[in-house]
C-alpha cells in the first residue's frame, strides 16, 4: 500500500552496509531495550489499544454528531497537529455535506487568532474538548479557561457541562482533577506515548471521529502498516529504507528535508510530520531540518530556490496514487485561451504530468536527491498506514543517530524561562 | 515605524566593513544600472503609479463590494500571495463582519481543492478576478476556463461578463485579448514589476480593497517606507542592514533563515515572504533557504530542533507591537486550573513573555542568532511599511551575492518537461 522509490535519491551507498546497523536498532526497539523505551506504547497499539475506551470514543463521538456545528479542539503540538492534519488530509478543506467542524483553539496566545475563531461561535451549537496530558499547558490552559466561561455563559453551567469533554491524563494533574470535579467525560493520554505520537490514541481519534473521519478504517490501516513494517530486513521494510537514506543524503551534506505533497489538503499533514521529525531527532546537535512545501503552489515561490539556489536540501515526495476527487478539463468551442490541447484530460492527470516533470526538473537540471513515497490515496486507512509508516521511520532514524527519538528535552527551555518572566509560583 | 536589532545576532563582523559594497549596489539600484534593471518598477513605484487605475481600482472593488459574498481570485506565485498575505495580515483569519471573503483558485493542479472550493460557492454572489501576465499560466489557465463556464452557466453570458475582472498585460497574452474580446474589465501588471512584487500594484491592491483592506493607507505605507530606507548608509537605513546580516550570517555557515512570527494571521505573510526571498537570491547555487514558522504554536512541533538539533539556521523575528485586539485573562473563583496566577495580564502581554523567553533560550542556550525586526501593529500602513521595507533588502542582499534578484530562470524548467509531457503545441 505504499511505494518508496530511491533511484533519484542520488544515494552513494549500499542499502546492504546498513543492515548491521538497522537490526541493532531494530531490536533494541522491538525488545524495548533501547532509549527512550518508557515511550514505546505506540509500538503494539494498533492491536494493544484500549477496546472499551475505543468503543466509547466512538459512542461520544456519534453523540456530538448529532448536536454539534463545532467541535472547539483545546490542544497544542501533538495535542492539535494530528487531527487538524488527518481530518483534512481524509476530508479536504472545504468538505461538502461537513456535519461538524473542527476549530482549534490553546495553540497560540494571539489573541488577535482567540477573539476572532470565538466570534465565529456565535449562534451555533458548540462543543469543546481540551487535550492536555498535565492540564498546565500555558497556551491551552488559558483558552480553556476563557472557552470554559463562554460555555457556561453561553449554555449554563450544568449544560456546558455535558458539552466539554476532557482528554488528559487517567489519574494525575490539573486537568484531570477539574474534570472529575465539573463532572466532565473524559478520555486518556497513555503514559507510554508521547504527544507527537498520540494521534493513535483518543487525542487524534476522538475530534477526528466527530469531524467524520472512519477510525475503524484508520485503525485497520495501523495495524496493516504495523505488519507491513515489522520486518528487521531492508529489502522487505520500506519505512527502515527510508529511514537509512535520510541518513545517507545527511552525511553526505544535505542539512534539510523538504516533504512535498501535491495536495493542498496535505499541507498540515506536512506540519503533523515536522513535529514528528524534528522533535523526534533534532537533538545533541543533529538531526535533518524539516520543512516542506505544496506544490505545483510553491514551484511558483520557492521552486526557484530548489531548482537553482544553494544545495542543502533534499525532497521527500509524498504521492497520492488515486484522488478523492477528479474532474475532466472541458473543451471550448472559442478556445480563447489556447488551453483545448488539454481538454479531455483530468485535473489528476495534469498533476502527476506536473509532479513527473518536476521531478526530473529537480534531480536532473536541479541535482537535487528525490525519495519518493506513493501512498493509495486519501482514505482514513491510508492515513493509518502511513502514520504507522513515519512511526517506525523516525524510530529507526533515531537510534541510527544513537539518540533518544522519544523525548523532547529542549521545548522545557523556553518554558522555564517564560514562566519566570510570568511570575509563576515555583519558577 | 520598524525596530531592527542585531544585538541577538552573533554577527562577528563590524558593519561598517560592508559600508563600501553596500554603497556600490545601492548606487546600482537607484541608478537603474545593475543586473535585472529592467525589473525596477517597484522602486519608485510609491510615488509613480498610475494615478487614473489607481481611483479604477478603488471604484471597482466598491462596486464589487456592493454585490459580491465572495470574490475568487485565480492566480499563483506573485498573483496569489500578496492578496492572501495582507489581507490576513490587516483583516485577520476570521474577520467579523466581513463583507466579502476572498477564496483562491488557479494555485493548484487540484481537483480535490478546485472542486471543493467551487462547490461552496453554491448559492452565493461570486466576483471573479484571473490575474495571469501572459494568460498561459497553466494553473490558472485551466481554472479561470472551469470558472468561467461555471460563472456563465450560473449567471448567464452576460452577467458574467460583468463579474469577471482581468488582471493582465496592458495589451499582449491570450489574457488580454480574451477579456478585451469578452468585454471584461481589465487591469494592469506592469512590465517592469516582477510576480514577487506585484501585490503594490492592480495584482494585490484589487483583492485587498474588495477584502476591506485599506489601500490609501497601504499607500501611505509605501511611501514612508521609500523615504525611510532610502540612504546608502548602513547607520540609517534598517533595510540594508537586515541584508548584510543576512549576508554575515551565511558566510558564518548558517544556510537557513526561519522567519518567526507569532500571530497566527500573519502565516501567509512569511509564504509570501518566502517567494520574495527565495524567488530574488536562490539561484547560482546560492542563496539562504526561506522557512517559517508561527509561534508559540511551533514551539510545540519545531522548538526541539530550533534549540537543540542541528544548527543549520538563523531566526528573524517579525514582531508586532500593538495587537490588533486583546483580552484580559479572567480570574476564576475555584483556580481549578491553577491558573490565577494570570489573571488581570492581556494576552498580548503574555504573548510578548513568550517571545522574550524564546529569545532568551534560543539565542543563549541553543547558539541560534535572532535578528528582530519590530513593526507597529497590523494596519494596512503598516504593511505597505514593511512590504517596502523587505523589497528594498531583498534587493540589497540580492546584489551582495552579486546575482539579478530580479528574475527567475529556474522556475521554467519544470514547466518546459511539463509541456513536453503534457503534449503542449510547439513543445
Amino acid at each position: 500500500m505504499i511505494k518508496f522509490e530511491t533511484k533519484y535519491g542520488y544515494l552513494d551507498q549500499d542499502f546492504a552496509s546498513w543492515q548491521d546497523r538497522v537490526t541493532k536498532a531494530h531490536n533494541a526497539l522491538v525488545q524495548k531495550n533501547g532509549k527512550g523505551n518508557d515511550f514505546l506504547g505506540w509500538l503494539d497499539w494498533p492491536l494493544n489499544y484500549d477496546k472499551a475506551e475505543y468503543q466509547r470514543i466512538k459512542d461520544t463521538a456519534e453523540a456530538i454528531r448529532a448536536n454539534a456545528e463545532v467541535l472547539v479542539v483545546l490542544g497544542i503540538g501533538g495535542s492539535y497537529l494530528g487531527a487538524r492534519a488527518f481530518s483534512e488530509m481524509v476530508l479536504g478543506l472545504y468538505p461538502a455535506d461537513r456535519e461538524v467542524e473542527l476549530l482549534y483553539l490553546g495553540n497560540s496566545f494571539s489573541a488577535n487568532y482567540f477573539l476572532q475563531v470565538q466570534n465565529t461561535l456565535k449562534d451555533k451549537s458548540v462543543y469543546l474538548n481540551v487535550i492536555s496530558k498535565s492540564g498546565t499547558t500555558t497556551e491551552t490552559a488559558m483558552a480553556f479557561r476563557m472557552m470554559k466561561h463562554w460555555m457556561e455563559e453561553t449554555y449554563g453551567i450544568q449544560e456546558a457541562k455535558k458539552r466539554i469533554i476532557a482528554t488528559t491524563d487517567a489519574a494525575r494533574g490539573t486537568l484531570k482533577a477539574l474534570a472529575d470535579q465539573e463532572g466532565y467525560e473524559t478520555f486518556t493520554i497513555p503514559d507510554d506515548i508521547g504527544g507527537r505520537f498520540s494521534v493513535i490514541t483518543a487525542v487524534g481519534l476522538l475530534p477526528l471521529a466527530v469531524a467524520g473521519v472512519d477510525i475503524d478504517a484508520l485503525f485497520a490501516g495501523l495495524k496493516e502498516g504495523m505488519a507491513d513494517f515489522s520486518s528487521p530486513d531492508l529489502d522487505n521494510n520500506p519505512a527502515y529504507r527510508y529511514a537509512v537514506a535520510r541518513r545517507i543524503l545527511n552525511e553526505s551534506g544535505k542539512v534539510a528535508e523538504t516533504l512535498v505533497t501535491y495536495e493542498p489538503q496535505l499541507a498540515m499533514f506536512a506540519e503533523w510530520w515536522k513535529q514528528l521529525f524534528g522533535e523526534s531527532e533534532g537533538k545533541e546537535g543533529k538531526g535533518l531540518f524539516p520543512t516542506s512545501v505544496v506544490f505545483s503552489t510553491d514551484l511558483h515561490s520557492l521552486g526557484q530556490f530548489i531548482q537553482q539556489g544553494s544545495k542543502v536540501l533534499f525532497e521527500t515526495l509524498l504521492l497520492v496514487k488515486t484522488p478523492t476527487l477528479d474532474a475532466i478539463f472541458p473543451d471550448d468551442g472559442q478556445n480563447l485561451d489556447q488551453m483545448n490541447y488539454l481538454a479531455g484530460k483530468s485535473l489528476d492527470y495534469v498533476n502527476k504530468q506536473a509532479s513527473t516533470a518536476t521531478l526530473h526538473a529537480h534531480y536532473q537540471d536541479g541535482q537535487v536527491p528525490n525519495l519518493i513515497l506513493e501512498i493509495e490515496d486519501l482514505s482514513a486507512k491510508s492515513a493509518g498506514y502511513v502514520i504507522y509508516f513515519f512511526f517506525k521511520a523516525i524510530a529507526m532514524s533515531g537510534y541510527l543517530l544513537d539518540l533518544n527519538p522519544f523525548d523532547q528535552p529542549g521545548v522545557e527551555i523556553y518554558k522555564k524561562n517564560m514562566f519566570k518572566l510570568l511570575g509563576k509560583p515555583g519558577y
